[in-house]
């Protein structure tokens, strides 16, 4: 799974590692060599281990038994994704969200009221980013005195199948640009969503190291919250050029 | 037609008017109130006059047949849309597009080397601005080892059937996120794309002003290039609050 390393961690007690799921652990719904056995070798470790994804194309519960299912020694309290983090927050303040999210996804917002929305909502709704579907997003967001834009991540593109395919960001980037509203990002890179991982874990940001194979959402999202990034070379990874001499 | 007037040009010697299209003379297949009578008084003033739009929705010759049945006295020479100037630039570039435009305007693209494309031009693609094809535009760029983008136009929005929608300024500004490819914009507000309608109307940018319903294409745009910019207030005018005091 971890075939590269960055050196800035090597001298930190590090006590906890947060993986990220698409890319890191699984693809295209199988598992990516060696990942199980390197997350067994984790867990055995005596470190702390969380998962920490940006995915919303399926619940949480979904996601734990396909990675149960794929052999990983995952339960539903490790895994970290936005969309029960974008809950609370839409029940602390009282926001009613128009949702332009993942059909499978939708089952976490059941307990969400989402009559007169005062907000708009986006993750990765891939097939469901029609014209239509987008236009209705910003129509409530332009119709609002107030307007709110949430986004589940803010991923550029993700691998699927062999191709690469946009992600939320692309389409957040969209609605940004057509209604002058700054999107508030829930999910990595979040720092708030990051704290709350290392908060379960029980321990501080310069103790742990988040491993993903997003340079910006993952690597540089955990080191502007102190913590250590690893870039794995897996997933997207090798269609980034982060160095021109290739020293990773 | 005009009922704001900007006063920035009353010291000017204004040789040529330049109208906008959509939401200046028509609006969802219909002429504006007043406005076929507005052109004519233009045109036997002794004014050049001009037509500058970004209509990518339709081919030239089909735009100006819609202005002429709409009762227009246009022809096809004084109108100046993107594509025909988009066109000239693949030419002399030696430029093959991947094409994310409106069907109805694939025929103006005609003459155009399409194969093994080299670069990406995205229009008003309204209902072709799905998943598939904006994903399809993206994987194009990123297989490109020097990605080109090209958008007709960069215009948030607009009115259609008494709706906001989308224009492609937003798929413009998403496939940019994504790709990290800064976007050359081919038709207003580029300085390029207004001075080859002076050329034609032979005044120079101080001499003419541009009558628009966009702040930013059409009136922003106009002033960047050193001409009076007049904004309407049909079309998209009123869902703008460009002064607080009101005094428009």
């Amino acid at each position: 799974m971890i075939k590269v390393m960055a050196a800035n961690f090597l001298d930190r007690n590090i006590k906890a590692v947060i993986l990220d799921i698409t890319g890191v652990l699984k693809e295209s719904g199988r598992a990516i060599d060696g990942s199980v056995e390197a997350v067994n070798r984790l867990l055995n470790s005596g470190l702390q281990v969380r998962f920490c994804t940006n995915e919303t194309t399926v619940t949480r519960s979904d996601l734990v038994r396909e990675l149960q299912a794929l052999g990983f020694n995952v339960e539903d309290s490790k895994v970290f994704p936005p969309i029960p983090a974008m809950c609370r927050i839409l029940k602390e303040r009282n926001l009613r969200p128009h949702l332009l999210v993942h059909p499978d996804a939708m089952a976490d917002f059941a307990k969400i009221e989402q009559s007169e929305p005062n907000c708009v909502v986006i993750g990765d709704a891939t097939h469901q980013f029609s014209y239509e579907n987008l236009n209705k997003a910003f129509q409530c967001l332009m119709q609002l005195e107030q307007p709110i834009l949430f986004s589940l991540g803010k991923g550029k593109y993700y691998q699927e199948h062999g191709e690469l395919v946009l992600d939320a960001g692309a389409y957040m980037s969209a609605l940004e640009y057509a209604t002058d509203v700054k999107a508030q990002v829930v999910g990595k890179p979040s720092c708030i969503f990051f704290e709350a991982v290392l908060q379960d874990a029980g321990v501080c940001a310069f103790e742990a190291v988040m491993v993903g194979d997003d340079i910006a959402s993952d690597v540089g999202g955990a080191q502007a919250c102190g913590m250590a990034g690893v870039l794995v070379r897996t997933g997207k990874y090798r269609y980034l050029s982060i160095c021109p001499c290739n020293c990773l």
